[in-house]
């Protein structure tokens, strides 16, 4: 009996001990995707000083935030923006009932298939296929839309899909190693709000309030007796340049003590998040790996494709205001995750 | 040695065990401040039929959402809405740099503290006023001129403040029950969403990025090389009525379990909560104790004194579709906190 009592008790002890242990114990690399150098430095550094308590930097568990912009920096943009993908499967899905497209563009053109047409559409065109590809249905049926597109949405070059599984290693363990310090990561992102929020809890653990992005007019109607929201061809938010800051403060209402971009819609997100007090970090993903991803500039030289540019003046402020710039080919051991 | 181990495990076993029993005892009443009632019974029925694993109506934690209105329903809205005594003191305090507003409505009437006027300003008189009183600065001073107000602000009628005082105990105690069964608790309001997250924290316990409220336009500048974001006299967004179901897709993305309001511009919240899957509640606060607080309709023959307007046709929509009216004479056996 008395050894019966002291084998449980010690087993009870013994998990205690357990637990203790397992919350002082030293941590294990938190980023093993990246190579040692100064951008891993700086982000575990940023965790380090908001982390600990007592410090200059100290800052309270709910007042820490982190945001990441998505397209080329958290997933893959190249060729495309994957939601362009999505709204040109939809055009061609939706072509039966147009047959006036065939004569009329931007819906020529993509019908056509023809790359070199669609990679000089400009905004107006855009936002002709996102009306009509995005809008004239309630929010249910566009994300019923969204969730019947990704299982089978496919990047072009890579072969690979769904666009979902093209994330980025290295940033999904930074998003990781900042929630288990008490930050909540937000997306930022150009991209739809309602188009990311369907996969965003899945793909990076992010729920639907912390998705910014942009978005169009919804108006609400009662039809059948049950209300509905109904989007409208209008654009409401756009979350992409100086509408990132703007996309902050409205939604989130706190200043990112550390953000991640990749292009020039995000140097206002930097801007905005390191003009903050105390210590802040901004980084910038720089796509200069063609064999392992891509390679685009027009910064240092590389090639400008138009879709997520990073401009020389863009890495000319990063350099001045002590901004991180991560150098895919040397700061990532990782890049993709491999095919699944 | 043996008796001094099994003392030491039965001390660590034992605070193993009452952290078992705090976890498992039966719960004390969670809503001292209501009276027993349907109304109250709804809200306990709510968060036990979604917190109860295996159940048909569970909710996942990070799926439980809760919204409130804030004027009339959180906190006393008469005579006036709080924002308008901000926006009126702040005409008072501008008044010097601004003689022409001697001779000019609204100001004119502000200034001269003619409530009968005041009362009667239609929506374009509130836009100037909220124009010359919330725009042209940036929202870093914009808070600046809430925090200093909050501390001085105090309710005409009941001689008490400040107003941040002057919430519902009952509506408070909800707010914290939901908190304890993993709901996130948001404001959900008409009125602006940059002033009350100046004290939703400390007020309700709900931080800036879970306040939804009316915004205005804000614009990203630089200033002597420091980013600002520029507070423009232009509505962005309005959320009240319909908007308030725009509002809770576009800043929370997922539909509630439960909706606190009071007024007619909560209608669409309630429709748009209740008409969800699964179990959900609409609950409306009716105003009918002029002894402890105000009363007012126009719904079962109260005056109707156009701020907070609960019409007839909004008591019978409860009705029909089952929603909870809450009566503060007998729903509640406190209504406001003792003056501080």
């Amino acid at each position: 009996m008395l050894n019966k009592t002291i084998r449980s008790l010690a087993v009870l002890a013994t998990a205690g001990f357990l637990v203790l242990s397992a919350g002082t114990c030293r941590a294990e690399d938190p980023l093993p995707a990246w190579n040692d150098g100064p951008a891993k430095q700086a982000v575990i550094d940023l965790v380090t000083a908001v982390t600990t308590e007592g410090g200059p930097d100290f800052v309270a568990p709910e007042d820490r935030v982190a945001t990441f912009d998505q397209d080329g920096t958290s997933w893959v943009e190249h060729p495309a923006y994957p939601q362009a993908l999505f709204a040109i499967d939809r055009i061609a899905a939706m072509a039966p009932q147009h047959p006036e497209w065939k004569d009329q563009e931007p819906f020529k053109s993509v019908l056509a298939g023809d790359r070199t047409a669609i990679a000089q559409f400009d905004e107006k065109d855009w936002l002709q296929i996102i009306a009509v590809t995005h809008s004239a249905m309630d929010v249910a049926e566009f994300d019923r839309l969204v969730q019947d597109w990704l299982p089978r949405s496919m990047n072009p070059v890579l072969k690979r899909g769904p666009v979902t599984s093209l994330t980025y290693v290295p940033i999904l363990e930074v998003m990781k190693y900042l929630r288990a310090n008490g930050f909540r990561t937000y997306l930022v992102t150009g991209g739809g709000q309602e188009f990311v929020r369907n996969f965003a809890k899945d793909t990076y653990g992010i729920p639907p309030s912390q998705v910014v992005g942009s978005s169009i007019v919804t108006t609400y109607k009662i039809e059948d007796g049950k209300p509905v929201l109904y989007r409208e061809p209008k654009v409401f938010f756009v979350d992409d340049g100086p509408g990132k800051a703007v996309g902050i403060n409205l939604f989130i209402g706190q200043r990112p003590q550390i953000a991640f971009g990749n292009s020039d819609g995000d140097r206002e997100m930097l801007e905005w998040t390191t003009a903050g007090d105390g210590k802040r970090l901004g980084l910038l993903v720089f796509h200069d790996d063609a064999v392992r991803e891509f390679a685009y500039g027009p910064a240092n030289g590389l090639p400008d494709t138009h879709v997520g540019a990073f401009s020389q003046s863009l890495m000319d402020e990063a350099k001045a205001r002590g901004w991180q710039v991560i150098s895919m080919k040397k700061d990532w051991k990782t890049i993709l995750a491999p095919a699944p």
